[in-house]
């Protein structure tokens, strides 16, 4: 039977040029972070249906690709809802694995545990041009450091890698949830209102400091607290100073220790930068998962205006899971994101050595291949590649091809068998 | 909701120390093929259900993870068979993918086509040691190279990689599918019954040439065919002699040019090899995948008796897949095999420099950090691990943590703030 040729909606074959990029990203990662002290762990694809579906999943929770029970625990016919058919699925994260992974191997971790995370997952989204069913996450995670040290580390990686990786032009926004908080403490909004408030916050970039104030206006919050909350954000801030400013005005509605804490990231991440980056201070930044409780933070690419990785603190999240409170602080490296931005920019890898191609005529004898081979193993044994083919009749075509591929003319090699038999 | 701990059954979270071993392994074997032009490529996890069970899979196909059906297309209680409810499944090999990618992609890829593929596969096993239901598989294929020049590549690739590992003492077997046949046809074994005399010529290593003997009279076979046949195999059969004497013997059932390709592949590996290990005609190595059309190799270590890589000719599969039919040969890297062997002799993964720890005292502030941070990042930069910690108040219980970690106690470091008030 002739097999159905495209994969399975959604997804895709990684071509050879593209998947070159991959690899060469997925390396740099595992170098730079490993440099970091990161340790790259890995949990498998398929977990417990129970695990992926505890409401830490958000939206997601409705894209997993459910696995189907087998032998005796499957009953055709007599099911009633999903739960009697599947007893797994593919993960749609890595958050939930590393707590799952976490709990079950802490007594074997180092304290703290800073993890490096990179594989695929799997959302059962609609279809759309450039998102995909399966693609990978890279998270790095810093299990068991209260101190600021884990923000400090994480964002000097991830910044050192996008350097390596010739990025330039971007920025670091950074933010607390806890001022985010006594903002709207101060100025009066309710802590029930406060989701509603800060999805009207996080739209500040496009519908500008006047919008928000509008929005806020006709969802039928107090206009005092409103002009109060809107003032907050006026004056100069991107600057350090601003926190400072801020934090003498919201008094005893900010946690002590959480201006300062947030004004250490930023001097030393400037301070020991090795790229070329600002670490800016944002009170919008919002960021929309529920559990961060402390820093924010996201990178943005200047010229492209989207993210490229964010994180934060996350204190509560793994102790509601495994029942020991652990605090936590995270990344997320959006890889396909890079993927994409590299792949349009025609990213070239950097190369060991020029590529050579041996095309050896046809009908040699193995004393022959042997001599060939032998040439193609002295260069190989230093790193270089080299590609030994049998010549082709239309040997013009066969070069063409092979220039396509990245072989530059002087490097393809013809060896005939007159040339041995001197 | 407490989260369920452990993997799912037959699943395994990956633990740092193996991690890292998984991760040198797999980095060598993307080195050591690009050298000899391999072009590494990815596929989906998840595969249309209709090419899994297209019988190629053998006994795999009953060990499919199949996936649900998904919004409309999902009735549940209206399912009268499996197929009812699933439409895909998580792909058991690397082959069928292997198929469906270069079927639907060839027009883009270079010809001969040379792939590397390295990743996870999953098989619904019965759980059992050291065996698990998500495992590594790695696979290089040459897909339209008819000479023996793929079989030469693909047995130096390997023995290369096999070699770098620090491996030494094993063996490549090899042997021709038409060799078999032309000795079983010789000696006067019907066409219908080789698969039966296959099976029990695979024991020879376990019961020995008098119980094959045995076992084939006992299965029935004519006498004088079983004295003529097991009188093939006796005399030296391990030199290179032996494949001219047999090829005398067996005249016309033998094909044109099938002894002289094995000679050939057998001479030059013997003569450019790298590593440390001799090529073997052996006419009683089987291998049980009917698909194979020509040569088949193993590659045993004589150490564990077992296995670490195997493979052979398939001409004529991917044809039957595709429509078009397209030579290939192809080589499955025992990848779990070989990462179990090397956690048994306890490898150690080849360091960049030696692994540091910084200690830094609690309570520090952000100039004090940023030192620190800056003599991190100055070794860092030189691709130096260095994990920067707080002290912890029990200091010499972390230094022992550490120590256990990898980090002998010359290479901890501890910075007190006092340090920096001077």
């Amino acid at each position: 039977m002739a097999l159905i040729k495209k994969p399975t909606t959604g997804m895709k074959d990684v071509l050879p040029r593209e998947m070159q990029i991959r690899d060469y990203v997925t390396s740099l990662v595992k170098e730079t972070y490993s440099t970091f002290g990161f340790t790259p762990i890995e949990t498998p694809a398929v977990e417990h249906i129970e695990n992926l579906s505890s409401k830490q999943g958000g939206e997601n929770e409705k894209l997993i690709f459910k696995i189907l029970k087998r032998g005796e625990k499957l009953v055709i016919g007599a099911d009633s809802s999903e739960d009697d058919l599947v007893d797994s699925g593919l993960r749609y994260d890595l958050t939930v694995p590393l707590s799952r992974y976490y709990s079950n191997n802490a007594s074997q971790l180092p304290a703290p545990f800073k993890a490096l995370q990179i594989g695929p997952v799997w959302r059962a989204d609609r279809p759309q041009k450039g998102r995909f069913r399966q693609f990978v996450q890279c998270d790095i995670d810093i299990l068991g450091e209260p101190s600021n040290l884990a923000e400090i580390e994480l964002i000097l990686a991830t910044t050192t890698l996008l350097g390596r990786l010739d990025f330039s032009d971007f920025s670091v926004r950074i933010n607390d949830r806890r001022i985010l908080k006594a903002m709207a403490a101060y100025s009066g909004f309710e802590e029930k209102d406060l989701d509603t408030v800060f999805i009207i916050l996080d739209k500040m970039d496009k519908i500008g400091i006047d919008g928000v104030r509008e929005d806020l206006v006709a969802n039928g919050f107090d206009a005092a607290s409103v002009d109060k909350y809107i003032s907050l954000f006026e004056g100069n801030k991107e600057g350090i100073g601003f926190i400072e400013e801020l934090s003498q005005k919201l008094g005893d509605f900010l946690p002590e220790g959480c201006a300062d804490s947030l004004t250490g990231i930023i001097k030393s991440v400037e301070r020991v930068k090795k790229a070329d980056f600002s670490v800016i201070f944002d009170p919008t930044l919002v960021r929309g998962m529920s559990y961060y409780t402390g820093t924010i933070f996201e990178i943005t690419m200047n010229e492209f205006s989207s993210s490229v990785a964010g994180g934060g603190r996350y204190d509560e999240m793994i102790g509601k899971f495994t029942g020991n409170k652990v605090c936590a602080c995270g990344f997320s490296i959006g890889f396909e994101r890079i993927i994409t931005i590299l792949l349009d920019k025609d990213f070239k890898v950097p190369a060991k050595g020029e590529k050579m191609a041996f095309l050896i005529e046809k009908g040699a004898d193995s004393d022959f291949i042997a001599s060939v081979m032998e040439e193609a193993a002295a260069l190989r044994e230093k790193g270089q590649c080299v590609l030994v083919s049998m010549m082709n009749k239309n040997k013009k075509f066969q070069k063409e091809q092979l220039e396509k591929d990245g072989f530059s003319s002087d490097n393809i090699k013809e060896f005939y068998h007159s040339d041995f038999k001197v």
